[in-house]
């Protein structure tokens, strides 16, 4: 057991008390300070960040996790803006959700409150420090954060920056926290000590979200796997299904809300399969696809089973024809991971039939899963997308970092 | 591993994609239905039972357990109006939280849907077989009943009678299923299947709770201790003050928002604490003081620290003098549960500071904490009170085994 990162915790657990009842004035002052904070202090963050950067050259570190490790001219302007934005979006506390008298005369009000700490786990991004604080402080949380430790010096002096603009206002620097151990026996510690944490978010990769789950004692809300299907009805416009299938795997293959499967009923497969592969091989993906597919799809190599609700992040996708909409929504019900999934049909029955029976996070009708996101849902921040359904499913806002609670006003009344 | 019991969660699973679109008109037949049934089969019923309680006496079982797994005529009849009550409240299920446009063009809407798969775990208490299914059926969700093995018998009749109401009905029976393994090892197992359950709710004493919180990977909303403070005010009216904290303790004394601490402002400890010594002793209740206490109420016992915070469930409560509303609110954030606490004060202000700075579940002022409960706050009924703030919090009724997810009407949109 590691006394300092209890004494961490308790602080944060202190903090909590305080943010809850702090004023929106005082939250926004801080976020556009620190805005302002990271443009002037922009040389030692890079200074910091080019230490980290160096290090983990020399440790080997691969190429993808080198670019989400550096803080670029953009990525700091990313933090700046992303600070701004989460100034400007209403509060989400103190919103009374529902306002009745009870029979006995009580004036009952359900309201909304901070969670209290939130702990992020992350891997070697250290914007998400920015992002993970300003959302948790914004709802009123304090925030307990443990990024990779690739990141550590970057981290330490975002953490830093954050608390001296706390101080400057008056608010308690343990609003935000940073762990930099790398000791994963300190991060177990973290994750029992359900006393002073509320909620832990992991995020990362499968290794990371695995071990969280394995050894959380903290409630967890889990932002795991994309497997997200792209189901081309009988009834589909032509365009839109091309359009939809091609642009949701292409724009950014490596996110969650990518397009990993496209189902076509196979009343459609003969027209639209080649205008699937034309496009797709301009693109550079790799289409893995089933015999009735390879037979339409020269170039289109064979699938096996592995390639069904397999989560790809990359430039491939699995193609697989279906006999009918009830065939297509049992194939997403083995093999989808409650994200996000698709429909594209002029038919509102079928999409309405497929909304019924996909169960996932978002369903869409006529639109690419990309929109699966905080942004373009319009909760203007997101700080990941819930794929288990308790407390929150979907992309998680403000709102989703805080819980409802009962304030009751009696007249002296017992029972 | 034992087959039997992932069989049973699988068809649980499966069941749940047939009922979250299952009417309200056959929901409620079928919960009516049922009721009809336990009334027409009680000598059944009541045969079960009685070899369930046969087995327990000889097994030694405690007295106050022998009453909780006794049905009696009373316990029957109850069940009975619980189905009808759940059958006349209103479905949780299709209610459209958020409806909007982004600029997008895309038509969103946020609606509410069933959980699932709830796991239930708790003692041998049979009536919650009944009251767990008819709450988690009517939110559409598939129930997996593990209750203690004393109640086997019962349990597997009235599960047997619901199995058969809903197949009388075309539903399928796996809307509810019971485990009736007296194996540590497969409660265990049944914590692990997260691929099939969505939500496990433990309900019982500590070591149960504590066992589920140890071993589950399933989300979990705990149902834990409630130790319930009632602060009198240095602006508290004496009346109201003596009669909430005396009934809060003697009305139900093992219920969880039962009063388990009195604290009182200094400047009002020698008026008031004479008078609930008066009522105290009347009721039977053991007061436990601080030397403050004492001095005031000869026949309180002196406290010890592990006095403060201790749940007693019987007819002990704690007393205690504070400084003012400040001292009270931190004796409260020290030793609370998150439960429900009071404040008794005619002064708005101090009970706005009182609300602002205790943060549990339910916060009252003038009135009883026996009135955090779901049939009281109007919930209509109610699966157990939440002491966690993920995904629900306080008293949960049908909402709070319902979640939300995106529904999203596109036009062929792209990104």
């Amino acid at each position: 057991m590691s006394d300092a990162i209890e004494k961490k915790a308790r602080a944060a657990r202190e903090a909590s008390y305080a943010l809850s009842s702090l004023s929106t004035e005082v939250k926004n002052k801080v976020l556009l300070e620190l805005a302002d904070s990271l443009a002037a202090n922009r040389e030692a963050i890079f200074a910091a960040n080019a230490k980290d950067m160096e290090a983990s050259r020399q440790a080997g570190l691969a190429q993808a996790k080198l670019k989400r490790l550096e803080i670029t001219e953009s990525v700091l302007q990313q933090m700046v803006e992303g600070l701004k934005v989460i100034a400007g979006l209403p509060d989400p506390l103190g919103g009374v959700v529902k306002d009745y008298r009870t029979d006995s005369g009580l004036h009952v009000q359900k309201v909304r409150v901070p969670l209290g700490v939130i702990a992020m786990i992350y891997e070697a991004r250290p914007n998400v420090t920015i992002d993970a604080f300003s959302l948790c402080f914004k709802a009123g949380n304090a925030c307990f954060l443990k990024g990779g430790k690739e990141a550590n010096n970057s981290n330490e002096i975002l953490a830093k920056l954050a608390k001296d603009t706390l101080q400057a206002n008056g608010v308690t620097p343990a609003a935000i926290e940073v762990m930099t151990s790398s000791d994963r026996s300190e991060l177990q510690q973290l994750l029992t000590m359900n006393d002073y944490i509320d909620l832990v978010i992991p995020r990362g990769g499968t290794a990371l979200i695995q071990f969280v789950h394995e050894h959380s004692r903290i409630p967890m809300v889990q932002h795991f796997h994309g497997v997200c299907h792209i189901y081309i009805d009988e009834y589909a416009n032509t365009e839109k299904a091309v359009n939809i299938a091609v642009t949701a795997k292409t724009s950014a293959p490596a996110t969650c809300n990518t397009a990993e499967c496209i189902l076509v009923h196979q009343s459609r497969a003969e027209e639209i399969l080649p205008l699937l592969q034309e496009r797709y091989l301009q693109a550079g993906v790799e289409m893995r696809g089933d015999p009735q597919v390879c037979g339409l799809c020269p170039q289109a190599k064979q699938a096996t089973d592995d390639d069904w609700g397999k989560e790809y992040l990359d430039l491939i996708v699995a193609v697989k024809v279906v006999a009918d909409l009830g065939e297509a929504v049992e194939h997403i019900q083995a093999y989808g991971s409650n994200h996000t999934d698709v429909i594209v049909s002029e038919d509102v029955q079928n999409q309405d039939s497929f909304f019924r029976q996909v169960g996932s996070s978002c369903v869409l009708a006529n639109a690419s899963s990309r929109f699966n996101d905080g942004f373009q849902l319009g909760l203007g921040a997101e700080i990941g997308i819930s794929t288990s359904k308790i407390h929150a499913y979907g992309p998680m806002g403000l709102e989703e970092l805080t819980t409802q609670r009962y304030v009751v006003r009696g007249t002296g009344q017992t029972r």
